[in-house]
């Protein structure tokens, strides 16, 4: 069998995506109907797609409001389905949010709330703490995301500035049950981390919020820093009674997706090595290690011998400095391609399983042995377009960006290396 | 079998580092006498140590000088040993700089130049190309080793200021043959990158050198550049008949030390996983990455199940931000602690196999699963001490310095993760 790595590559972004879809994952996870009434709430891009599946397979009377990114809402009939920013919030998002807090207010022990959470759910379902508008949270935001911080030092500071993330939904609905189904796009399923835990325990406080703060010297608004510093934005802690009927369920991963691409890898006759589902760090620097790996597979057949992939998930980070069109995934190919210097054999795709790197509608890049020379052909210096991280300017040209358009769920970033230098060969002869 | 994973993780550095040892390297690869003279020369950290294993095992007449680090001479009758400054080149060093370029100027077709080279040779044997002063040569190091540049940009820089290297020394020797033994310490073992390459024909060119500048904003004295832009300090190009005599022989490496680090863990039935030998990057973030695959085996088995050791080689980057005493194995340690959080099971050990991490006397640093507490109760912050690279202040405060004095080699550095959860479990029990 001669498989094309590029279709390949691309065989395996999907895989990752399909085990992620909630048409697939959810049903199995449904609760009996309770004696009271059944609530669905919830917040992510993948969240208007897991209301669509819940309507078609429960069996029982429901009711719910659920916030999703525009264009990721999916007809539904019983739950509504709300549209808002991401990843900036808006105030449609923040409407949203109040009304699900309304919902939820003055439940029975006998109702249950579903909540149906999934990556994006922070700024989809903004809800400034006291002292808070709106406009401070979209401040703040846009400072984070510039900031270099991690996703989870990120969120580790939104929790802390609003009403209902860090477990405060959940103590809201208390004293119903509360089963909360959950699709991950964090690193190591830190499960505070997705959608900022609405539902969940959390263990930071205001000021491990402070330190982030001043390390990454983000400014913040006076009343923000008023609030974390008066300790009146802490979160629900492990223990605290109002959550003791609070269940987590994770029923997708960034590890699920890797090990499906890994089942389409293998398929084709080549070795897989996963990395980590969870792989930090600036995305051009994890490009430049991903490179040194490479290297070793290459030339010493190390941690596995060629034709293979190398896989890893998780979020990276990118420090913004120039002011092209970016996104993480494609500012690590085009690190990873410098690096490499278009080595024979060696293919890359690299993309948001949401279907969005960054603020462009694209998922993603494909890196080809020829790439650079093609960019050459074209006028395109990488080293430029990186250092204006304009990855989806460099990769657009050459045709190679991946589109997929919303994919209606995420388990974060997919990056694959293939690595099969005797496959050139054959191509070549 | 218990092993203490302190002692084993130093027992792997040592391995590594007596992998390269030029007693043990050098001999056989050591030529029969020529018809003519034997013209033994050479710079780098290992240069003294391997003069004295050809006076020990050579069989005829020689003569010659080498040039090492202040502080790696070793007693040798027959060979000089000149000391000189690194990482920032000095008047000794340019002296006997002048003095080799006397040594093999003017030899026949039937001498023989032996060539011994090992890293930090680059600066230790500086040549200012005309029209430049040894001081605009300090300059430009210093600002080479600030700028972020990786080490193979850094030597592009050098091998175009240099009236010896990128082969310009061989080329001098010619029409004598030219027997080089090289220790690597560049990632890759990329030829033209270790000491500069003064005997290998180099591709790169001014133009090459000039873009490094320009891309890491490094100021120039107006007399390089001027060097730069005539194209006035270009290097000898492959094919060049003064260099087809000329010889190259590997006789260490990162890889090599790599596997002898390797052997010593398999013997205490760790698995292994070599990762890389030549892994490049800033240094904190390759700390971050390598925390992503720590999280991988210890919570998915992948790429390997524990008890096992993550092994890495190579040169990372630091761009100096603060004023502490920094390195970067102690750069990479922090931060791999730092993400770790204090992680059950996990230690790691980073060094420099020369002995010296950055400008301390310090090879490198030991982390343990207790580091971070460790540092708390010493009232010390690590990630503080990571934001003023005060590596060495962290890990010296807590005891956990690696000191080993000059090794008299170099292969660069060496890294080693051991995660060992069930190891941890029963040490508590």
């Amino acid at each position: 069998m001669t498989t094309d790595p590029r279709s390949l590559l691309r065989s395996m972004f999907d895989a990752a995506v399909a085990s992620a879809q909630p048409c697939a994952v959810v049903p199995a996870h449904l609760p009996e109907p309770p004696k009271g009434r059944l609530i669905v709430i919830g917040a992510g891009k993948a969240s208007g797609a897991m209301a669509r599946a819940v309507e078609d397979n429960y069996k029982g009377a429901l009711e719910g409001l659920v916030i999703t990114r525009y264009g990721y809402a999916v007809p539904c009939e019983r739950i509504e389905i709300v549209e808002a920013a991401h990843p900036v919030p808006d105030e449609a998002g923040q409407l949203a949010a109040q009304r699900i807090e309304a919902l939820v207010t003055g439940l029975s022990e006998d109702d249950l709330v579903l909540c149906l959470i999934s990556g994006g759910g922070s700024a989809l379902m903004p809800a400034p703490a006291k002292g808070l508008t709106l406009a401070d949270k979209q401040v703040i935001n846009t400072a984070l995301l510039k900031s270099g911080a991690s996703i989870g030092e990120m969120n580790c500071v939104r929790r802390h500035l609003s009403t209902l993330k860090g477990g405060r939904l959940a103590a809201l609905c208390h004293p119903a049950r509360v089963l909360t189904l959950l699709i991950s796009d964090v690193p190591a399923d830190h499960l505070p981390d997705i959608a900022s835990g609405p539902t969940v325990a959390d263990e930071s406080t205001c000021a491990d919020a402070l330190a982030i703060v001043a390390r990454y010297r983000i400014q913040l608004p006076a009343s923000a820093r008023t609030l974390l510093e008066s300790g009146a934005g802490e979160t629900v802690k492990p223990g605290d009674p109002r959550l003791a009927r609070a269940e987590i369920r994770l029923i997708s991963s960034p590890q699920i997706g890797l090990e499906a691409a890994a089942v389409v890898a293998r398929a084709a006759d080549y070795g897989v090595c996963i990395l980590g589902d969870s792989i930090e760090g600036e995305a051009r620097e994890v490009g430049q290690v991903m490179a040194g790996i490479t290297r070793q597979v290459a030339v010493h057949g190390q941690p596995l011998q060629a034709p293979c992939v190398l896989l890893s998930g998780g979020e990276t980070t990118v420090t913004v400095r120039g002011n092209g069109k970016g996104g993480r995934n494609v500012e690590f190919l085009l690190a990873l391609g410098l690096a490499l210097k278009g080595q024979a054999g060696v293919y890359a795709m690299a993309g948001d399983t949401d279907g969005v790197d960054g603020l462009e509608e694209i998922a993603g890049a494909l890196l080809t042995p020829d790439t650079l020379a093609r960019a050459r052909v074209l006028g395109l210096d990488p080293a430029q377009s990186l250092d204006n991280n304009d990855g989806h300017g460099f990769f657009g040209a050459l045709g190679d960006a991946v589109i997929t358009g919303p994919t209606l769920t995420n388990i974060n970033d997919f990056r694959a290396v293939l690595i099969d230098p005797a496959g050139v060969t054959r191509q070549n002869t």
